[in-house]
């Protein structure tokens, strides 16, 4: 049988009421020990709001909440932006932004979006803040959520999983094969502090295993185009200088090609370069540049997930959907 | 005498309630006629809703909202995120973000502030979506609000004006007196359809005609990094290339810088380049990019203007400030 409200007010020692007002996400004043404690009872119970509850809160703001890592300058943030708000426009809703950028921003993203501020959420999570625990909670308010995230599971939400690693690992792995054997890696700085290696970096660093080769030269640069060029200046004219370097961004790789031109070397001659994210950018440099990423420049499929949520008469089934990630091959390597 | 919200009430024939859900920008579902015959009347008596409510809706939400009319990419938009978004986490505030990109997500934008969403907001009012009737309605809500504009005028707000014109003419005629006379303009999107021109492309216009000169080449190109360098490409390959290329951002002029290399032209032998904005990148290009801009790479003052409303106990007066910008010739000019 289906738990129900009461049985979670029981178990959490709170009123049926304070379940409501906690579980529907209204904006009521709850103490934070108390909501956790109507929370965990919910979670430990399998209880989610009834779907009458949920329609009526589906109708309630027209909005849908887009939750980013960065403050701007992402690539993949802008188009996931644009296909959001474009979808959002044809079918009437309002989209705001939340920037989670650190544990204090994720814990108030989730409060914001606990306390009713939108109809639905769609969510990247790029770093360590959004944890797991965090996004469970908000799953449990019945919330219709389309995470992107390769390391979340979440119950009753739509996730996109996105295949960096392998597709880095590729990138890396065509660099070898080339030749290539003193490969630098500009990484992302989320990337930089995590124990064991994940993502981007991972890959990289598989594809050096496999290979056998030892040379590591890790290094920061690719949130940044101007840190990017700064540091491919640096191992480019250093007496022992990469022969590859391989950036997590696309806009850090492009900085790299400026480097290596500015300082007199010929790429892919002299230093292969390639990125990450597949830019439309990497098409006027000049070689064009070499990148993993997806072949289609949009976010339209990830978006109608949540829409699709949205507009549901009934619950729909938790859906995953694992992107494909391509190595295009040009000038630069 | 201060008129009051009885007096609203009888000239709109709505109740007191009415008036005040509307104007407190409450949750309540209130007809669109109905609230706009409200806010025409509030208008028209010159009523804002007293301090005392004020206050209490100050404290309620604890949230900023950022108006802005990109979706990325755009590094003034990038920085007053990154300054606000700083700010706020310094004093508690959760930022959520609003992009206004057409006259439909103008009026979201709006409804969405009057329904109360954020305590406050600051608004970088880009193009012609954010109208001065739209903006001074949301003001009569008595809504604190700082808005970047050089055109809206709005009674107890602060407002924020760029010289956009005077420092674009400024760079021109720096062109002008090194001699060139071809000179071609890289515009926004946003302006090239005003009529009479303003900001950025009437600097360059005047300009111009200061000097008595009249070839004009005005292309767009100034809002996307890849559109300016095919631009600058066909500009600068064709038998009657400028002489000099003005772009409306820097990452407009970035790019032209590469187009000429690529073309094999030298800067600023071949083709003086210059761009607006004084982003960190013109320092990376070779040669280094000439730009007008401010100075400072922030917008902290511009930030505290919004939190000095917000904690203020008494209504502030409205406050005009002028930024400053300066022409910085470095290596491309």
């Amino acid at each position: 049988m289906r738990p129900t409200a009461r049985q979670v007010a029981e178990l959490a020692n709170v009123s049926v009421a304070t379940v409501s007002y906690v579980l529907s996400g209204r904006d009521r004043p709850v103490a934070a020990e108390t909501r956790q404690r109507v929370l965990d009872a919910a979670r430990q119970l399998g209880y989610t709001p009834n779907q009458a509850a949920r329609s009526l809160r589906k109708r309630r703001t027209q909005r849908v909440c887009l939750v980013l890592s960065s403050l701007g300058g992402v690539p993949t943030d802008e188009r996931l932006a644009t296909d959001l708000h474009e979808m959002a426009d044809a079918r009437g809703y309002s989209v705001i932004t939340l920037a989670v950028y650190s544990e204090a921003r994720a814990n108030a993203a989730i409060d914001v979006l606990r306390g009713g501020i939108a109809d639905g959420a769609l969510i990247n999570v790029v770093g360590g803040h959004l944890t797991q625990d965090l996004l469970s909670g908000l799953a449990t308010t019945g919330l219709p959520m389309v995470v992107l995230s390769n390391e979340i599971g979440l119950d009753g939400c739509d996730v996109v999983r996105t295949p960096e690693t392998e597709a880095c690992m590729e990138a890396v792995e065509h660099l070898l094969a080339e030749g290539r054997r003193r490969i630098a890696f500009l990484a992302h700085r989320h990337e930089l502090y995590r124990d064991p290696p994940v993502g981007r970096l991972l890959g990289y660093l598989k594809a050096l295993d496999r290979y056998g080769v030892d040379q590591r030269i890790i290094t920061s640069g690719a949130d940044d185009r101007v840190a990017a060029y700064r540091t491919a200046t640096e191992l480019l004219r250093a007496p022992d200088r990469p022969d590859a370097i391989f950036a997590a961004s696309d806009r850090a790789a492009i900085s790299a090609i400026w480097a290596a031109r500015d300082a007199g070397l010929s790429v892919p001659g002299d230093v292969a370069i390639v990125g990450v994210g597949n830019i439309e950018e990497g098409l006027i440099t000049n070689p064009p540049l070499s990148t993993v990423g997806p072949l289609r420049d949009d976010h339209v499929d990830v978006v109608r997930l949540l829409f699709d949520r949205l507009q549901a008469k009934e619950a729909l089934p938790a859906r995953e959907i694992v992107r494909t990630w391509t190595l295009l091959r040009r000038g630069s390597s």
